[in-house]
């Protein structure tokens, strides 16, 4: 009978394998891989750490809630039901986890090559202490073992937090929510550092579903009672402030496409009012999000809140996966983005202000060195954002270094961020990152392009400070 | 005397230099060099297989059909007349092959580090024996040895096909095709296995010049008498069954921009109509090549054809060489393309359905990562193509592996096709792509992403399965 | 005490670090290294060479002349008053020259990666014999140096000029101006070639401000008086031939769209009687331009001058910079670029043409597959500038040789150009390509894609040759 094949996740991973180069990032990475994580974006759900309770089982904490996994596996045929995924309003029709888990492992093949399997490799390895590479075999085996360990108080989620050396973990919230979980975190005596950030996107887009909705929402939370666009902008304050109380050092919002444009206030009272009565047109919309941005960034001036903005996705791209479960289930598709002229009345208003700072997220690569890094490279404002989503990838961030560095450096960009509501796979993404920047400098001394002391400087900067300074984290 | 420079072509050739990856790269492309060659998309004319004449000399086998070739001679001041490639409807000027076949040789530096020189020197080396590197002082000497071996049987077509272990080869045919030269091969003793492959194009571009000739050949060998837009339908439903009757598993569609829309039938009529009278605007053809894709879309359902679409180029961008050469002469340009706003309306109507197989191919690299990826690695219907045409050379290659495969993993991609009408080139296409699979494939290796096991499963997919698969060649 | 860090430029710079990569590189390097400058772009004042008189100081010398490094000073909130960046028409607000320097070094870190920090690096230790790497410390010996050497005979232009080896330096001149500093170096007993090239953009942009101006100057400077288009096109045809005469081989024109359409005279006479009327509108200048390059390229067959076109860029993007410093100030943002449809008229009607020699150069890479390498590997009037602006850097040159060279080729592109007007920086820049190109071929070797034979021959080209030719400098 033949041994199950003994699986090791190799140390020296993702380097160059040119001996000269992978000494160079061995000696760089080993300044880095320690130090504690910065999180200043993501979307882990606060109630998790707020609850503090066990996790329930491998495929619920794995495969449901991770829309790379379930997209890829439906690329391939595999209907979301049977991977448990909750139809809208109803509970999941496949409730066996552990056949979830099977069908999940007979196909880990297809991430050969992905984030996904660099991810799960990893935290499967670090974090669950599984010595094999998940396949058809040892599914179950592996569910068992990790089932088992979820059970310990070690996996009760604050343990995690712990022992990940997350030092700040930022969410991501509605400004009509209470942040009651960020208060009961801060309340407790667990000393962990979970902070909200301010997502108006539900109020902007005044195409939303939901606006109206959102909008009462929004006047009983901050009782204000918002009869119009003054109103309206005052409430956002209001909430701003308090998300600022809360712990908020950052708003962050996503668009389809980054077009700035400042309205009157009349036309904007009308635009605002034509929505509450429902008339509003789609280039009302257009208007109204592109005004909100420049809005945005007016009190971000005031307040001091950092603005990040991340655009150029078509959301829900698949109406009947939309239809049927929802939002955020692996159906958005990146679009062409457009910077230099879209942005503009937003920089050359705010651009230049001491007290304004900017975040900008693309996935559209085409953009990196043609305008995002000669915007950041000249605009004292705006710094850019990390390799986003489909590009936080080996392969991707390794693209975005190549492409950004030598017109706006390292130090106009704000170092990694995870973006990920999957918890347990937070280390993994920072170590993934922290190779492949270490790595990328490797490549640079190797080249005689910086020296050794320059390295481990910027690196430094890219795996810990800018994320800090960037976010405003340094003063907090 | 100075000795002649001894010329051979090297074994390692494409591999990465690093002696890590390299070693791997080899042991990898070992296992899948000889695998016999899958052709699921290509323009080789049949009547060469099934009339199994000789090639008749260096010149018209090689130079005058490839507008690769004649394209940078061009580019350099070359004129095509004293290329001998034909004026439309005229004999060649020049018909000195020798002389034409030295003016190439004279060039043949202007290929250097082009897939073109790859491809040449791999075919001169394997398929013809030739020791030298085109030059102008052996130019004479080569031809002659070219020219001898094509007198040979063991270099009739057959035998070439034969002994470059084609499993099958699938061209590419007017619907209007009585696909004559497939019936012979078919009925001949040979067992070589020859596919068309259905290509509506003429008769779905309303602004073809020749689209009403195009509907006429139509009617006549359908024996569909084609009055409006139902029988025009029901003649291509005819004909798309005879192909299949007559081995095809697939159509190809060329279209400008991808851009999908579903008229009502009464729409469809009445621009189909107005195309009839001569009628139709740039606007009715833009519509109606969008709506004749959601139709082939709809067809390939209910047949079972594969549905391939090509996109993104400007045909016969300069009208001085398209009105005295025709078309195909290196004048096709590529442009910027959009496919998540454009295949939207196919992708949700028939993005999801089970029995619909889609492979889309671009030439704007910009949309690998941004578009492609995130769309294929999400619709179950929907594969990447292949790098096509101008990026189907080494660096284009890589960086087609490089932008894909972390979003899009290898198995939504369907391998490899040559897309050549070169016949003697195709096995110096085959070899050139496995070995950058294989070295991609090492480079993955060598950084602990992937392990051998996957590698060796993941290159024979590349080199094999998956263009059977994809193709559904492995139901056939 | 800690002694000063030594610092040595290392002999092999940029080159790959793979050890078989790298001696082939230094092999190819060795060839091209000492081969003269051809500079036949560029924006040094050719009254510098004509004056002769000494540099005044290391801080008016390196860092206010130039946007690269004051942009990135500015972009982490320097202002460019504290860098003696004048005011317009207003003397700079901060003359201490060497509290400019000490904030230049302090902030030198933010260029780590960047082409500002290889041309600096390289010019300090090579031109000014500088044996450590700025930083805040050691910014005032620095100073003192180059100082110093400043003020001895050896760095009086002229010198450095023949020292660097430069056999032709090409400057960008005003249509209207007198020439004078170019006929005062011709006049003179110095031997050193500086030419003019012809830049008519302040004359067809109808739409800058200075416009009318512009065409009074070259009335005067023409002696015709422009009353009306014919006039206008007969004024530039005179001045053509007068720079000609001066030694000038090309015009340069810098576009934001590489739009081209040809008008009737009648029209063009129209647009440009309501452009002196100050009536123009904004379509009326997007045509009228269009216009004017396809004259400029009429114009170009006749007189046998090379046309450059550079397109793609949003001139002046920050109004608040534009305002107080004017042009040229870092705020030149990049779009993106669309060449296939825009050059269509001008390369149907020229690009076949034997006398016709167009340079087309952009910054937007996503176009150098997809178009451009395409578009030059088929007319035979089309050449590629080279990688440009932010592109010409490593890794930009690097991307810009990978997708180019499988398409075009080595002979459809023009060699280097240094595009400075940094003068003391062009030995830098020009070593820095030839360290990368022969990289490039080394990688090529390498992988058995091209002979030593072969690298040779094209390094020479890159490094010499095509720069001659192509701008036709070999035959004056």
């Amino acid at each position: 009978m033949k041994t199950a094949q003994k699986y090791e996740l190799h140390e020296n991973r993702y380097f160059n394998p040119n001996p000269v180069v992978r000494k160079i990032a061995i000696e760089l990475y080993q300044k880095v891989k320690n130090l504690p994580l910065i999180c200043p974006h993501g979307h882990v759900d606060p109630e998790i750490l707020a609850k503090n309770r066990p996790f329930s089982n491998p495929t619920e904490l794995i495969v449901i809630p991770d829309h790379y996994i379930f997209r890829m596996l439906y690329s391939q045929g595999i209907s979301l039901q049977s991977l448990g995924i909750p139809l809208k309003n109803k509970p999941p029709i496949e409730t066996d986890y552990q056949k979830i888990w099977q069908t999940f492992a007979d196909h880990f093949y297809l991430f050969a090559g992905s984030p996904v399997a660099a991810w799960l490799n990893c935290e499967m390895t670090q974090v669950f202490g599984i010595k094999l590479k998940l396949n058809s075999k040892n599914a179950m085996t592996i569910y068992d073992q990790i089932q088992q360990k979820l059970s310990s108080s070690e996996f009760l989620p604050r343990n995690l937090f712990d022992r990940f050396n997350i030092e700040i973990l930022t969410t991501t919230d509605d400004p009509s929510d209470t942040l009651v979980h960020h208060r009961e975190i801060q309340d407790s005596e667990w000393s962990g550092k979970v902070i909200p950030c301010f997502r108006p996107d539900g109020l902007i887009n005044i195409q939303n579903k939901n606006w109206k909705k959102n909008i009462e929402e929004l006047s009983r939370i901050s009782e204000i009672d918002i009869m119009g666009y003054s109103n309206f902008i005052e409430a956002l304050e209001k909430r701003r402030i308090f998300f600022k109380h809360m712990g908020a050092v950052s708003t962050d919002q996503g668009v389809t496409i980054p077009f700035t444009h400042e309205l009157s206030s009349i036309e904007a009272e009308a635009i605002f009012n034509r929505a509450l009565r429902g008339e509003a047109s789609e280039n009302d919309s257009r208007l109204f999000t592109a005004h909100m941005l420049m809005e945005m960034a007016r009190m971000s001036i005031e307040d001091g809140l950092v603005m990040q903005i991340h655009a150029g996705v078509y959301r829900n791209h698949n109406p009947f996966i939309f239809e049927k479960f929802g939002e955020d289930k692996g159906c958005d598709i990146p679009l062409a983005t457009e910077f230099t002229n879209n942005l503009r009345p937003l920089l050359n208003k705010y651009g230049n202000h001491p007290k304004f700072s900017l975040i900008v997220f693309t996935i559209d690569e085409a953009t990196y060195s043609r305008e995002l890094a000669p915007l950041a490279s000249h605009y004292p404002a705006m710094k850019l954002g990390p390799p986003w989503w489909f590009n936080d990838s080996i392969e991707g961030m390794i693209r975005y270094r190549q492409r950004i560095t030598e017109t706006a450096g390292f130090y106009n960009t704000v170092g990694f961020n995870d973006d990920t509501r999957a918890f347990p796979s937070i280390p993994a993404r920072h170590d993934l990152c922290r190779r492949v920047d270490s790595d990328f400098l490797a490549s640079l001394v190797a080249r005689h392009i910086i020296d050794m002391e320059e390295a481990h400087k910027i690196n430094h900067a890219l795996a810990y400070d800018l994320a800090k300074k960037s976010h405003k984290l340094d003063k907090t």
